[in-house]
């Protein structure tokens, strides 16, 4: 293998599979890039055995000569010093040259580095993806709906399914769901499908996905998601993510959500935002991060949170609009704060149906984001 | 106590004075701000006792009132939430109000926050600074002087006084030294001092000096440093910063600057730089940080690195002039990093008095900064 490439080209491809190198790998060869060349271009790949990404750089990009090839081959490099160095060559051109033994030789200005390189044929295959079922999702879509559910994932392990968040396909609608056992957070749009295409259960861990969240590009590009019998892949540009599916039956959680509501009020996001935050400032110092919201006559609401130690934080707050009974309800600060932070409309509604049942949080005028929060029992 | 207060001004006096908190203080009042008010303004104190701080508010700015004040008095605040939620406060106005037993009551807008206050005659008074003798520094001049200096001091608690750096003055001119057993880092200034004026054996901390820089003004105000007998006071606008003198005496370094080369070459700074952060990164794999510098016919040098593990960095740098024998010599690439990005030279010198001897970096065109590295002893 032989060949010379353009330095800025390299190190953006590095910087997309790298996400899939993990520090905590057990197989050797998986500290290592994979890097393919042939006529066509350079195909880079890493893998942590549960995400995959393989990253293409074309021979040519807009009658910008990219490559120029010597001779096709493929090695694996150390990804820790092969990321560093590459950043840091002097010069625009790198050359790459693999000898016997996959001696490589790296070349930029008046910097030559010998690295040990390893056998190709010694790194795991990509997973062969059996195409079953296809959609199309904008970029900017599928980052915002990853960033309003992934944080209500569970982070405990025993429960892996609970990881993960849930893709659903039923009548046009994609639908993600994520919960642990104190909140929920589900997304839903409409996407263009085969006619009476359905997906259930492929649950995708959370963690991968926020991965994911990372490479895809702003602007707003199609990706390509294909589902296959225990994987997914993501087809971003020249980029591949491959991703497995957790193992498992996700729970029926379209129980928990109440059909009615005993009280309900509108308010300013962001006024709520900074008064629930000062609140969780001083419940934080306790460890408990409880916080309670007392209705008023007069339309407002009170929050408060009280430390045995540090004293009383007492916020007052104008709803837009307040029905039904008042309540006195306790809940956990900061899963109140990662539901409102992610709500994206100027006004928000909650709804209630008891102090002891799950609280509803919604965007205003608009019923495709739900956030579920169970309250606190707590006395007084 | 009772007063309102501009929330902008609290904020930046709480931000410098908060510098002084140590989240290790065995002693409980430590972890709280001291606040005094009287007609001319409002006093914020942090200490952690090796560095104290106090911070100015006037009751007036430019003809702005800042302090509102209705009643004068005292009082210590948990600094840890004090800091946070003063930052996040609603309003502009800030209302502070001590009632009985230093129960405090903030306001600010719709919040109100009640505060468990310490009594304020339990917190320590502020070192006594018997005026001893006195300079005056610009901020920027002596910012830079920190930056220069204070990466070489000695981590190793076991010998105090190394761990920080030497102010002397004599004939005028003001140096500072830091070293450890494998480097030191020197730098002189000259500054106006009364006729005849001395200093020897002030050694301040180079973590507090650290500390300081970051409280330095970037624009050249004059900054007031006061030595007594075993404390140093910084003067810098509003803000006394107070520390302690490291006890013991400073080792005499003079006799470790070799008197004349054996071999000299001068550099582009930026240019070593780069080539021997890329022999860093492969030597670093190896955790020994061992670079090799071979001088060669052709006044260039080869700078390189091996790791038996990954390979081997090769880099060739045409020196812009060269005197003297041919060297080869090996050291540690992290000292020599970080002594060549505070040169702020565009070329620098480097002189050599033998493989085994100590080598000296300045600027090329100025002699008042000074780094001295001690090779590695290494075979081949």
């Amino acid at each position: 293998m032989k060949l010379t490439v353009l330095k800025q080209y390299l190190n953006e491809s590095i910087g997309h599979v790298s996400k899939a190198i993990s520090s905590r790998t057990t197989i050797p060869i998986l500290n290592g890039i994979k890097i393919d060349v042939d006529s066509s271009g350079m195909i880079l790949t890493a893998s942590d055995t549960d995400i995959s990404i393989q990253s293409f750089i074309p021979a040519e990009d807009n009658e910008i000569q990219v490559i120029d090839l010597k001779q096709s081959g493929s090695v694996v490099l150390p990804s820790k010093f092969f990321v560093e160095i590459i950043r840091k060559l002097p010069a625009q051109q790198v050359e790459i040259e693999v000898k016997d033994h996959f001696q490589t030789t790296i070349r930029s200005g008046s910097s030559e580095i010998q690295l040990v390189g390893l056998d190709p044929e010694e790194y795991p295959i990509m997973p062969g993806i059996e195409e079953n079922k296809r959609i199309q999702i904008p970029s900017d879509l599928l980052k915002t709906m990853i960033k309003q559910t992934s944080f209500a994932v569970s982070t405990n392990e025993a429960t892996p399914v609970l990881t993960g968040i849930l893709w659903t396909i039923t009548d046009g609608k994609l639908k993600f769901t994520a919960c642990d056992r104190h909140r929920l957070a589900s997304r839903e749009t409409n996407i263009d499908t085969e006619e009476g295409m359905t997906l259930n259960n492929v649950t995708i861990s959370g963690k991968t996905l926020n991965e994911l969240a990372k490479i895809l590009p702003d602007q707003n590009t199609l990706i390509d998601v294909v589902f296959a019998e225990n994987q997914v892949l993501f087809q971003i540009n020249s980029i591949l993510f491959y991703t497995r599916i957790l193992e498992g039956t996700y729970p029926d959680t379209s129980k928990l959500i109440p059909q009615f509501y005993q009280t309900e009020i509108v308010v300013n996001t962001n006024e709520l935002i900074d008064a629930i935050d000062r609140a969780y400032l001083l419940s934080r110092e306790d460890k408990s991060n409880i916080v309670k919201l007392m209705m008023l006559e007069d339309q407002s609401i009170e929050i408060s949170s009280t430390s045995s130690e540090l004293g009383k934080v007492t916020e007052e707050l104008m709803t837009s609009s307040m029905k039904g009974e008042l309540l006195r309800i306790s809940f956990n600060s900061k899963y109140m704060l990662d539901a409102l932070k992610v709500m994206d409309s100027e006004q928000i509604h909650i709804g209630f149906t008891g102090a002891m049942q799950p609280i509803i949080i919604r965007p205003n005028e608009n019923s495709s984001l739900l956030q579920l929060i169970l309250p606190y029992r707590t006395t007084g």
